[in-house]
């Protein structure tokens, strides 16, 4: 059984990506990262989704705080109520500096100590909330520079950054999850559930997320204040 | 005056790197890494050379021990006593996995955040000790993905990976640095100066720097166990 690293953040695109990485065959090996978010209640949810699919999971403190700049991890407040027409026209407060290049690259790390050469990324470029670090030509340049990084990759393995996500709707995704028996009440999308773990309800996830769900004509299962 | 993140480790090359960039008329802000090192010595040798160049120093923590497999962040002997006529024919086993990548993210994330569009990286590809990501194809590889990564990229801006030292030999690195006033005494390069500050003498690290300092007839000012 070949592995896979899995970055996952206890999301509904990060869980339904682990979801598929698990039914394509894979020995999955779950990633998740402290880093200073105010939504670190996802952790929790990345653990117990983890445990429901049966994979090992790891979480790495790293502190992005210290960077600073980004509603996610300083104290900017999270826009609230913003259309969906107009998410993706501009990349929004929410946008935390070179995260996934960060993310990836610990996975990166990971694969090569742990022999997995495939690496899985919940990304998509269809409603998503405009993030650079979620466009298929940053992720192929990823993926090159990657092979070109390791000692692994020097010794003739090749790495794959695999993004299934990429290129479906929300609905897809929820969809395909549902399929593959992904419990989305265990995943938490929302940038500001604080203090408490629900969901608030009115940022750009959770307005996709609830969008998606009303568009497959079902409830969100997660739990809104 | 420009302003650039310089990777600092605290050893001779991150050092001299540092006193280019200085020259060069950037504003420096330092970036280095407690990342599990064996030789985490080396910080407080970052901050002093910091200082002594007048320039702002951040430590990052962030945990690589959790991936491990590397003698510098794992409990694998460092290799001791190698003739320098073996360094970069294979890669050691002070390789730690997408290490360089890893910074080289970080330091993408606070140049965006602070508006420093230049990063500057000790690597050299010359008198080196083998390791896959100090090679000039990987640093390209490495700025083409930086520019498709961030906000500040796609509205524009050009983020350069300076890499100074890349195909300079160790003698030629001391030479430049001495003259820009660096003060090698301060530095550590040493992979396995446990428990005291002393260095080995015997690592690669040390046999690269010793033998260099020997060539231009001059006395490392190091200390030494």
């Amino acid at each position: 059984m070949p592995r896979a690293v899995v970055l996952l953040s206890g999301g509904m695109d990060s869980t339904t990506t682990l979801a598929i990485a698990v039914s394509r065959g894979f020995e999955c090996l779950a990633l998740s990262f402290a880093y200073g978010q105010r939504h670190a209640v996802e952790l929790e949810a990345a653990r117990a989704v983890a445990k429901h699919h049966g994979v090992r999971q790891e979480t790495v403190t790293i502190d992005l705080r210290s960077l600073g700049g980004s509603a996610l991890t300083a104290d900017i407040p999270v826009p609230k109520d913003r259309p969906l027409a107009e998410m993706g026209k501009e990349i929004p407060i929410t946008y935390v500096p070179a995260r996934n290049t960060i993310f990836l690259s610990f996975a990166l790390g990971w694969a090569e100590v742990t022999g997995a050469r495939d690496i899985f990324l919940g990304v998509n470029a269809l409603d998503y909330s405009g993030y650079p670090d979620c466009r298929p030509e940053y992720i192929a340049a990823f993926e090159r520079m990657a092979n070109l990084a390791t000692k692994a990759g020097v010794e003739g393995a090749r790495f794959t950054i695999h993004t299934p996500l990429i290129a479906m709707t929300k609905k897809e995704i929820i969809a395909a999850g549902l399929a593959l028996g992904v419990d989305y009440g265990r995943t938490v999308s929302c940038y500001d559930p604080a203090p408490g773990p629900l969901a608030c309800g009115r940022c750009d996830a959770c307005r996709l997320r609830l969008g998606a769900f009303a568009g497959l004509g079902k409830k969100d299962p997660a739990a809104y204040r």
